[in-house]
């Protein structure tokens, strides 16, 4: 049994790693740490965990956390805990980060989108970009893991076949991404209040969303020059990313993009092609993934360009199962294990 | 491996049952009947089973059904196929219905609250009314399992203890329920459409529910005389149900009442007693049932008598869930299996 | 024009009086006192008022109000200002107070319902409870006006008629309420983060409610020894309440209860009497009371007897807009100036 | 008093048209047409009005209206109803169509967007276009508007001032929109029905959506070439339209576009220009809109280019709303009379 330890246990990403962790049948939770609620017993902010995890969250303690654990999961703020990749590793820990921390491989664009001087430049480098389906064999021989963010996921899940085989005139991608409301995490304020946050298409971020400069990086990776603008909305639903893209190239058939996909996804065990007119659900929907690690995706085709559109849920396929489908890889268990069973219809 | 026919597999309760046999590890889905869909994939009405169940509706067809099946799931409409039970038994199958055809004792019931006249008065009284925590043994012995209704179930399990051990008046008990809105199964109306139906608080049957008679019939079992009172309300919720009843009775300390639920359900493996005011969920809400085959119960004490509530997910707990825990019970399974997993916090 | 001073203008109860106010064509906002907003522009607080209202939020200064106003209307906490009608009546203004300050006659139930002993027991007797349905005439003729609580209006208007004019056996009430969000005020807190608030149905107060206490207060004036029994949920919606009660009275025909509830209501401009077979809304539901003044009634006859229902807006008819009803009693305007008008379908 | 019919009175626009006009000082309605609904009490259909309009719906008869009516309003399904206006104005009445068989100047455009051929195309370029910020006069002098497509509405406000003002490369504009439920009509479908239309963000119409005809027309007249990619997606509101652009064109201002928009807007009084972070609403949000006339816009410049959003609630200003701010044009009221009021904050 490999024995993890979570750091930042009382947030929705904390949370959905437990609730996974506790299914899975290779792991054992050895300690989950949150400094505010040390003490207290985890299903009291977990609730659904009441009958599974009877253990309380502790403080942190390097040493305890390196006895007690092959692996650790950082699901704390960006900003906070930057040293902690470095201590856990040079006490022989994997680690995966769930945090922005090191996600950006170019340090100077730690300022311009996050506002902050990264203190450990040369580790970003190390730092393997924790998307199976695009960096899995790197994964596997990591000993740390910086997991994408929510829509960076999705939004590089949607465009990576269309970067790699499509020509595109001026490689400008305009997406959009709508997003529910843990994605904002468990703090509330006015803007999150339930008579505030319901019923809204709310426009929170439409130029310089801090997640286009992972998908630039991952895209340019493939193809230098690709640019992407993105608006981002809160909607209202509680889990769940849409992302979309219109790409303006014409002369395609359904059948080549498809094919398209298909030759990048075709064998991945959490990507889901959809789009089927005679389905309930013609095209991809975060409602269809509410709750599991897939990633849907799917695209339509018009006079003047094609539409992709990707959906997941953030805190899993967009957080926490990701991290969990690393550790698979990084453990050399099933990439599926723990996190391949149905989602909820309706829900 | 024990081999599965769901007939009536169109409609949100079948769906779910689906959903659970596809990750139960015991059985196999042989054949999922639904005459309106008959050959159509399945995933196309239950698209989160896409990448689990790759197989099409059929239609009915009893001597395909007995070659391969061991069991007959039915989730049909009531009043609907009311001889399958019968049929299926001859050819040596086991049942279970989950419709309300076979969930009343008394006969004379069924003219008063489904508008019928019974044509199979005998083999009312040997079905088993389908609900572990009170028939467990039966269930473990039974051919023929009819499973009782979502609001009965809330109800029941909320009041047994407190009929069993408490001394009350006049044995009135006010009870009030409030359901989401796939309780009212897969078929759109106006009552339903989503502009008419979110936003409400919806009176739906304030008086003579017909789950009511199974309530009763439950109750009076224990202590003769048990006469209840139930309003039910529709909500905005897609998946859940709260059931409330106020006991007129003084003079208990919280920890009476503690003694007396842990009593009838201490060991029950899908009942979670809930009450703690520093939980995030103080008390059950259907909300933290979603998804998952647990019956939370809980109670307030007040100055001039005990509120207690029960809160499940109409569609598992409260149908397709409560099925399989059933079915693990007729083929000795252990009564988890395929059942006992966290739910999804927030959704 | 009278000239209107509100206080504590930032909560919801706060918005809702201005968004009348500025629609009312006799009086004029003189000034809007919020502590903790002084010197912002109400619009930024009150959005839907940008175009309507272009003032800012004052501190409290009592000779300012006196000098600029013929009416104030506390929009304040419980247990804050309870000194404040009697300085504004000393300087000659009529005083609405909507705070649970002075709605109960009896000085002890302060002590059990809001934890605190009165100061001014005294004046507890001159203030008006200011529900028009009940007191027309005294609200016409106060010079302080003391609003109901939200509940309490629901479900002292439910249950008039019915103790008015039946015998039932011990008096007993056995009552349900389920809210939307506002009535938790504007202050965000965890209980009240969307992802957590949303899809519940939450048990927040089963025995005990501080309504309670002005319920049996006007119903015991009615009929001596009225008891009630009141659970409250908070459901997912943002404004309204749904009121039901049991009442356990048999032999009566529809046409019996009609006519109880039109002899008590048939000429009221607030009230409608809603039940009807062929309407989209067969009974009441807060839904369709959604930012109007009126409280909709209703009922259903069984076998056991009879559950009658109200639903209203809390912000409205539970709050503002009857604040507004009886200002209009109190200056001698038409009692539907600047309310009557028909609320939104769907919303 | 103006005499109105309505025609197409059963549906929700249908309906919001009725709400707005018995409050309208200056009309009556004369008589409200649904063929399938005739006989009925409009408000069993529209049970907001319950209070205000005790009438029936009548079937269709040119000569009764043609007596009793000054203007008729069409709220008549595309495709249907293409003679009436032809037919109404031989007899002397104005006409406002909200259906779609006026919107378009080219024939042409009929059989690729709607799929017929149109058989009035002489009638097409007399229809003026009903959106009176950009065509008041013409609407003031017409005896025939026909009314914009709600996303049309949202598109065209938002884009006008910068195809009017800016120079954009190759004058393509990437758009999404977010819709509510009440846009896809009063019909019910699986695709409407709870359980499936909550929780959603659903790309209904990715590509060739048929409100681009129009909001082409409308730019293309102001500079020619403009090109709209638009792609639609159904999120989980009743009303509210969100539509969104990005505009890549850099080197503004703030102050810039603020200038450009107050120039093109600055004494509409259905418009408000909403960019402000020191409101709760910083940016345009349909929530904020709900039930009101009132049509928002706002922006956000960033390193690459502008995104411009609008919002309006599709059943009034994209619908009803607009058409009564035409008629109060048509008979030359005060082109706010009837319209002017704040929406509900929260709601």
């Amino acid at each position: 049994m490999v024995r993890v330890g979570v750091v930042g246990g009382r947030g929705y990403i904390g949370g959905e790693l437990l609730r996974l962790l506790v299914q899975h049948p290779e792991v054992e939770i050895s300690c989950v740490v949150s400094r505010s609620k040390a003490g207290e017993y985890i299903h009291r902010i977990h609730p659904n965990l009441k009958a599974f995890l009877n253990m309380r969250f502790s403080d942190f303690n390097l040493s305890r956390i390196g006895d007690n654990c092959d692996i650790v999961i950082l699901a704390i703020p960006h900003g906070v805990g930057v040293e902690l990749p470095q201590k856990f590793m040079e006490i022989g820990l994997k680690v995966i980060d769930l945090s922005a921390n090191y996600r950006l491989k170019n340090p100077s664009l730690y300022e311009k989108y996050y506002g902050f001087r990264h203190p450990y430049p040369d580790l970003l480098k190390k730092a393997v970009y924790g998307l199976p389906e695009l960096h899995r064999s790197e994964i596997s021989n990591a000993q740390f893991v910086s997991c994408p963010g929510c829509i960076a996921t999705a939004g590089i899940l949607a465009l990576t076949p269309i970067v790699k085989e499509l020509e595109i005139d001026n490689s400008s991608f305009f997406a959009h991404a709508m997003i529910g409301s843990t994605a904002a995490g468990s703090t509330p304020t006015i803007y999150t209040h339930h008579p505030e946050r319901v019923n809204i298409v709310r426009p929170y971020k439409l130029t310089g969303h801090r997640h286009i400069a992972e998908i630039e990086q991952e895209l340019t990776a493939l193809k230098p020059g690709v640019k992407v603008f993105l608006s981002a909305y809160a909607v209202d639903m509680v889990r769940g990313i849409m992302f979309s893209c219109q790409v303006p190239v014409g002369n395609l058939s359904d059948r080549d993009v498809w094919r398209i996909y298909r030759r990048s996804y075709g064998s991945e065990p959490f990507i889901i092609l959809l789009k089927d007119q005679k389905s309930l659900f013609k095209l991809p929907d975060p409602k269809i993934a509410v709750g599991t690690n897939f990633c849907y995706l799917g695209f339509e085709n018009g006079d003047d360009g094609i539409v992709v559109v990707s959906a997941l849920d953030n805190l899993v396929k967009g957080g926490a199962g990701n991290a969990v489908q690393c550790l698979n890889l990084m453990f050399g268990f099933d990439e599926k294990t723990g996190l391949y069973y149905p989602g909820l219809h309706p829900v």
